[in-house]
């Protein structure tokens, strides 16, 4: 098949306009938004002149099938509240444009899919995690998004669109093209990263208590200051996982709220919320056993209470071997020696969909590794090799 | 003279049920509220029956004026939205007993004084710093409180009862009574603290700046983490302190934000506010020094941006000497062996008033070092001996 890049990168940028920021290329496009609503709309009229039949399930995912059997790629149409033109709406368009030009040429046939709400308006990747059969529409349909307003509400946007349930038998894999939203490529050079597997993350709360007291009256040895309980933590945290974790491993404490949280007090309580990931369910236990003996040291030490909230996660997910392959051959094909096997240090809708089929991912540079944000973007030549590395595999599999 | 205890401790009780929280003896007398209003009213009518002419200034703090010269006793009778009873409440009554047995005797004449907003429902000790002409009333009007209301608007309540300024010179001096407000007499079974001298306090905000990033996508090696900076800072800063501080030297981090404050984004900014208190201006220095040095080995090792925020502060004050050692004497007299000299590591009123009058201070015990909580307390034979203690001390001085 022969791919049209200049069409592709034409869609890429009309996608963009709905919901554009006006700074940079960046792009406003929450899920069930009026400017996701119009691309979803305008999505469906590209997948019609390119021959596929247009389907939406309730939760407002969006297909383009092609006859039974084929292989499913896309991504998310949906962005953050602030984003990036990239995040999703890559994925999306290049398997449009593949699909197309699968078609055009006689090629294996090739579906496409918009999820829904991968950025979390109201959960996270809800629309691929309930098209999966992970959660049901009645269970989320009670989210509600910071505004207050719930998913079941939120959806009625889209309602005429609707069409009803989309069987997931009728695919043979699915493949999903995103942005890196990391680094490594960027840095090292590369076009193309094909995903070995996408990390499993743990997430859990950790609180440490003291006593809240007078910051003039009351003398330091006599202090149990939950705050400095937390820096001894986390300073101690960073020289014990060293000693466990691979370059591939991260942990981060990103949100961390004081109590009283006053100039004058000395902190009686300190919550902060610690993420860990990593390719290998093994690994992610023993940093889980690491932090809790951290914390209880610390907390001994100190005089401190300590309470581990529950521990939330996801299973590390490797990619289907059959659909990898297909795309490393591909990557050679098409950068050859700027490409690399990686993880995925990023949850995509790829991890929902690979509870019902076979999966793979590849990734193009971020350039400084920015998304998220308005300034996300990437080279176009990295954009067309990825549509292109896409676009072999697919050849190489058939439907 | 011969101080009445039993009308002293009716009188702090019947203080107390202005406001009163309904749990344990809490007090609830924000500065112009109305029940600081209506506390304001009675103890006016008590300082009437003492013999003492009342006069309020536009600021609202309230005196009980004997003949010139006296001495000021006195204290705030304002509380913490949510406060405790003898926190300021204490010394007023205190000063009004003393007042009221010294004219009884025929003794050394002796004023009163209420301050007003000690708390900071608008600044911090507002009434005294206005007082003591550190600040014009023109100047605060304008502060307002979380609710949005001005201090003008609020002093309106009082406004009947303003007679006008009220002239330092008439006093020879100022002794407040308070309550410790920490742990140190308590556990030391002691019933008097002498103050030596009010700590001095800097505040200062750091912030360090880092690289905001995806917590899956960016390796440890990549990041610039703003709170990993924080928590090592913070805990070189413990080890560095101790080399150059006293047992009465205090350091808090209170208040500490990070940015976006979520828990998948690796925090691109922390801002701290630091807090030091030291009873010597050099030692404050000293402190200072050592943690801009810290902050930067810091944010220099870790390749963040470093901000420190403007310094602000008050310089430490020496109570008067003549005034100080009639308290000491008067405390080997009514609690020997059982009183100490000793720093307050909290603000008093007392500290604007020293830039004016020569002051002392006297401290009681709080139960466990509580203050500003509903559980706050002190033994009412340390509420005594307080009284008995200021009681002496005036005769010693005269007027």
């Amino acid at each position: 098949m022969k791919i049209d890049s200049a069409r592709f990168l034409a869609d890429l940028h009309e996608l963009r306009s709905f919901g554009a920021s006006g700074v940079g290329k960046g792009v406003m496009r929450p899920a069930f938004s009026e400017a996701d609503i119009a691309a979803r709309r305008w999505l469906a009229g590209r997948m019609e002149e390119a021959g596929l039949r247009v389907a939406m399930d309730a939760m407002g995912n969006l297909f383009g099938l092609a006859e039974a059997p084929s292989l499913l790629l896309g991504s998310h149409a949906d962005s953050q509240p602030e984003g990036g033109w990239l995040d999703g709406a890559l994925g999306v368009v290049a398997a449009l444009e593949v699909a197309r030009a699968s078609r055009e040429a006689g090629g294996p046939a090739v579906s496409v899919v918009a999820f829904q709400d991968e950025e979390g308006r109201f959960g996270i990747t809800t629309g691929s995690d309930v098209w999966s059969g992970n959660l049901t529409q009645k269970a989320v349909d009670p989210l509600r998004d910071h505004a207050g307003v719930s998913l079941e509400e939120a959806r009625r946007g889209l309602a005429d669109m609707v069409t009803g349930p989309v069987a997931l038998a009728q695919f043979s894999g699915y493949i999903e093209l995103h942005i890196e939203q990391g680094p490594s490529l960027d840095a090292a050079g590369e076009q193309i990263g094909v995903v070995s597997d996408i990390v499993g993350i743990r997430d859990m709360q950790i609180t440490f208590g003291g006593q809240q007291n007078h910051a003039g009256t009351t003398p330091m040895a006599l202090r149990r200051d939950a705050f400095q309980g937390v820096a001894a933590f986390t300073t101690q945290l960073e020289d014990a996982l060293r000693n466990i974790v691979t370059p591939q491993s991260v942990w981060t404490i990103g949100h961390l709220e004081l109590h009283p949280n006053a100039t004058s007090i000395v902190p009686g309580k300190a919550r902060l919320t610690l993420q860990w990931r990593d390719g290998d369910t093994e690994r992610l236990a023993r940093m889980e056993a690491e932090i809790r003996q951290t914390a209880q040291a610390v907390a001994q030490e100190r005089g401190l209470t300590l309470t581990f909230g529950e521990m939330r996660g996801l299973e590390p997910v490797a990619m289907d071997r059959r659909l990898r392959e297909a795309l490393e051959m591909a990557a050679e094909d098409v950068a050859p020696g700027k490409w690399r096997l990686m993880s995925s240090g990023a949850l995509h809708d790829a991890t929902n969909v690979a509870r019902q089929l076979p999966v793979a991912m590849l990734f193009v540079p971020s350039i400084n590794g920015i998304s998220h944000d308005f300034a996300e973007d990437t080279d176009e030549a990295d954009l067309v090799a990825g549509v292109e590395v896409l676009a072999r595999a697919v050849t190489t599999l058939g439907a």
